[in-house]
């Protein structure tokens, strides 16, 4: 039994290792080409989709933009994304719950870089483990619609302290549901004080702009035109 | 690289087979004691301790009822649910993504099992990694808020597939979001032809009453009174 939990470790920690490697490499590589690129993360249903649409409709015509998109099965949203006319790379991850480094460098290597501006990643819907590992973004967006509950942040520390940005969604909703947006602040804040946060509906558009013109600065300030 | 690919599918195998071997002394221990077990599994913030809740009022002066609250951290849910006086033991799964059998088969070790009669295990708030694993219960129940889009049982089969009951939840919030009942229970069914599917509001109560005496009637069967 020790010997096999050493064994554990040992393989878990080169596996672990490895996947660090990657991330180094797909990030480099983004530098190298002068592409922005985003890490979206979110529980399912969150609105991550929704939310790369509006980018999408933000960035057109101010240069190109692809999306990879992760799911454990299916190409409902890389098919939703696809309707943009943009490049979409659809990962199947099958039995991973979040989208492996090598799964994301092998699905970048087939696509077309050239004039690529923004990179958006959509991972697989999951609070917990895409908290785990960079996949070599510039910025890590974590979503927290207001169906699910304002004590999140206390309950999946990990995903808050290693994102960059917090964007609470679906607030037309808040009407109906209980849920207090300062208290989400407030514990988001204690996993990581450096944590921008925008609130917005996709649905009125309300605080949309604001997100927009961020996100937008921040991939200006990657690449200067 | 192939030496240590060998090496991490034996020792993965290994693991799984000691995980499974668990579950069934779990699932051996309840029957002995005729203790009928719930997993309930979700996305975070689809309405799990809510709807525990529902079952602790619903089983008040019936017998004794027990819950086991898996979170990475915090005791959030426990404290609420230990409001109603019932027996809690909180699992803080820290690094891992759902309850793993070892983490369950102690907590209830830890538990005075004489009367119990129902015991509730909530896992982790995830919809890809709690499907891999039994715990030994008796049914799994995976919870689908209105608010978490319809597409959902495409992208995430395997909770599905390996859950014995569907409950769709906050059905309160149907008039304020774009989610088809009917596209949810077909594609629920194609993944599990023999699902259960229950629709619900905690908010205003309607379909809480069908799904807790059918609940009832599960747990009846296992200990007939």
């Amino acid at each position: 039994m020790d010997a096999g939990g050493k064994v554990r470790v040992e393989v878990e920690r080169s596996i672990q290792q490895s996947a660090e490697d990657i991330s180094r490499s797909i990030r480099s590589l983004l530098a190298f080409r002068g592409i922005f690129a985003l890490n979206m993360v979110s529980s399912p249903g969150s609105g991550k989709t929704t939310l790369i649409e509006a980018l999408l409709t933000r960035y057109e015509g101010k240069g190109s933009v692809a999306v990879i998109e992760g799911d454990i099965e299916t190409e409902i949203d890389a098919d939703r994304i696809r309707r943009h006319g943009v490049q979409v790379c659809q990962i199947n991850t099958r039995s991973s719950c979040h989208i492996q480094p090598a799964q994301l460098l092998n699905a970048i290597e087939r696509m077309d870089l050239s004039d690529m501006r923004l990179l958006i990643v959509e991972n697989v819907g999951n609070l917990v483990c895409p908290a785990e590992i960079s996949l070599g973004e510039d910025k890590r967006i974590v979503l927290l619609s207001v169906t699910e509950g304002d004590e999140k942040p206390l309950k999946y520390p990990l995903i808050f302290k290693t994102s960059d940005i917090l964007v609470i969604t679906k607030t037309d909703l808040l009407p109906y549901v209980r849920f207090n947006v300062e208290n989400v602040r407030r514990a988001a804040r204690v996993a990581n004080p450096a944590i921008e946060i925008f609130e917005l509906s996709a649905t009125t558009g309300e605080g949309m702009q604001v997100f927009l013109d961020r996100i937008e600065s921040f991939g200006a300030a990657k690449r200067p035109s």
